[in-house]
């Protein structure tokens, strides 16, 4: 098997001769593009050239985290896409593929002034991020760090939650441990939702103190070597109530219906509906208000997703979150979710924290 | 004197009739306009009407944080967009203003099909930052407070810093920090640069372990009720080498001759000129790669800037960086930087950590 970079592998995806050439805007795609710059400027790519063009800044940054790349300096009098336009006339290119998804209508409009009219600007059309979907053994090792970093830092947390504690001191706890285990940053902004805050998906942590009795929702992943991780739990401070545990009983086997049923060959709206139409049963109609997953990588949020509206076929290497949920308003609510990696026959769960209802 | 809502002052600013409406779709602007709202969506504003539109995860949220927005939800089948459209039609707008500089070229589109090719589409050029350019008294008050914590936080985490400890592991302590001492979130990933790194200006920090003799650059921010703070210092570790002893003194002449320039009626270009043709008189020409300083607000990095492009007159209540700096690669580099609020005859460091070098 020969090892294509992922310049090679956009290449072949868009069948692109040499007069095509791409220039990449979004953070996420060039990281990916490049195998590794995290810094700012734009990304080019033709058959014949790899380049990023960036200023001062960054320059030797570039240098170190892609050396397969030829690294083009902004100076006073020669921004990014002057030097963009310079690439296109001397390499001859009569198309450049553009992300109109990700350029802004006045950022797009001063590329193609100073690109010139004369060649056709084609939208790239999330053409990286579809590249992105299949993870590559490397991804999946960063991505397998990430979400032990999750699980781990989930076990060495629970011995620290304690009556009187706020939502926002258990965040920094739990986040300082992603940290000290390892994580290079958060994926995302951790929720803390406790008590009848759990019914806001979203919740920011706060104020509120944690009390006995209540539900504690923690949702939360590091990022690792540029790739995310995404759990959440529900724990238990004290005993919870009947309502309460039926509530996690409910979630939990609709969370472990979908993993078991979750491989490559189903489609993202099977496994939607399998949840839902459980929790609906169920008595809570209405109560689960968000899709089931999404795909993890570089970004939190990836396709393809879990959702009513997704009809794309699952394959093997995408890694992807099983998360329902059930949301009472002003009581309480629940949410399981372990991020897995799809498989032709099954799928691995990375997460691999325990799932039961623990009572602190 | 009347108070009037950031909604009031974008309609006073555009002077805008009972036919126009904007559309608000960068997340800073929104949370500027609705004095609050940090999920999903966009916002609507009309001489009659203030509305946020997100879907069922934020509407509870949006309620809580923008109590003078009416908050409408979107729906499967009635999407953001077709919600805009029924307001727009609604209330007979025949202008909308439009986010041209954030909005994508493919979401504007979108935008677009969805309201109709009959009204017209405006940009909207930026009114919401320049609006943001001066700050209020509860901005500067949210300011000052993270200001406060960034200083603390330095003063802090001194003893701690010691050879042997990597740049990640002494990242980790000062964000903690800050945490700790009441920030919500960090403005910014943290920059740690020690000894050679230190000619890097975004340096990520990394596995480079401390030694006596290193300069170490900390450039960091605390995030407190959605606004920034930030600061930079470079200690040194042991004895410096006499060369960044020289270095040091120079960029602390040149950061404190420009603060104490700093007042309304200067511009941007002026006042960076002046740390640049220092720098450059001193021997350092060319080593000082960056614009002396940018706004700070609801975004890290705002309007005006102090830089060699900048002709803008500043004006009391601009909230802006003063941070010189000189990077010798190879050897190691200095920055120093306060976050300063202007005023009529000078200007207020907010930040207030000591700027004389110190010798841990």
């Amino acid at each position: 098997m020969i090892h294509l970079t992922a310049a090679e592998r956009l290449i072949n995806y868009l069948h692109a001769g040499p007069k095509t050439a791409v220039a990449v805007h979004d953070p996420s795609n060039m990281f990916y593009l490049t195998e590794g710059y995290t810094g700012e400027g734009l990304v080019y790519i033709s058959e014949a050239s790899r380049v990023i063009i960036t200023d001062f800044r960054y320059t030797e940054q570039a240098e170190r985290q892609a050396p397969g790349f030829r690294v083009e300096m902004t100076e006073t009098g020669r921004n990014h896409n002057r030097v963009l336009s310079e690439l296109v006339k001397a390499e001859e290119i009569t198309e450049l593929r553009v992300e109109t998804n990700w350029l802004s209508v006045d950022a797009f409009e001063d590329l193609r002034a100073a690109v010139g009219e004369e060649i056709s600007f084609v939208p790239l059309k999330g053409a990286p991020q579809k590249l992105r979907e299949i993870k590559t053994p490397a991804e999946i090792v960063a991505i397998r760090k990430a979400c032990d970093i999750t699980s781990e830092a989930f076990n060495a947390i629970l011995p620290k939650i304690r009556p009187g504690m706020t939502e926002k001191e258990l965040q920094i706890e739990l986040d300082f441990t992603m940290l000290r285990l390892g994580a290079d940053e958060f994926a995302f902004d951790t929720i803390i939702a406790s008590g009848e805050n759990g019914s806001l998906c979203h919740a920011i942590p706060g104020s509120r103190t944690l009390k006995n009795g209540d539900m504690i929702t923690m949702d939360f992943g590091a990022k690792v070597g540029g790739y995310c991780s995404d759990m959440t739990r529900t724990v238990a401070l004290g005993k919870p109530s009947d309502e309460m545990r039926t509530v996690y009983e409910t979630v939990l086997r609709a969370q472990s219906m979908c993993e078991d049923a979750l491989m490559a060959g189903k489609t993202g709206e099977e496994l939607d509906k399998l949840a839902r139409d459980y929790i609906d049963a169920r008595g809570y109609a209405g109560r689960f208000g968000h899709g089931l997953g999404h795909s993890v990588g570089i970004d939190i949020h990836e396709e393809p997703r879990l959702s009513q509206r997704c009809k794309d076929v699952l394959q093997a290497g995408v890694v992807i979150t099983v998360e329902p949920g059930i949301y009472l308003p002003g009581v309480g609510g629940v949410r399981i979710e372990n991020t897995c990696l799809v498989k032709e026959n099954g799928c691995v769960p990375l997460t691999t924290a325990d799932k039961q209802l623990i009572i602190l």
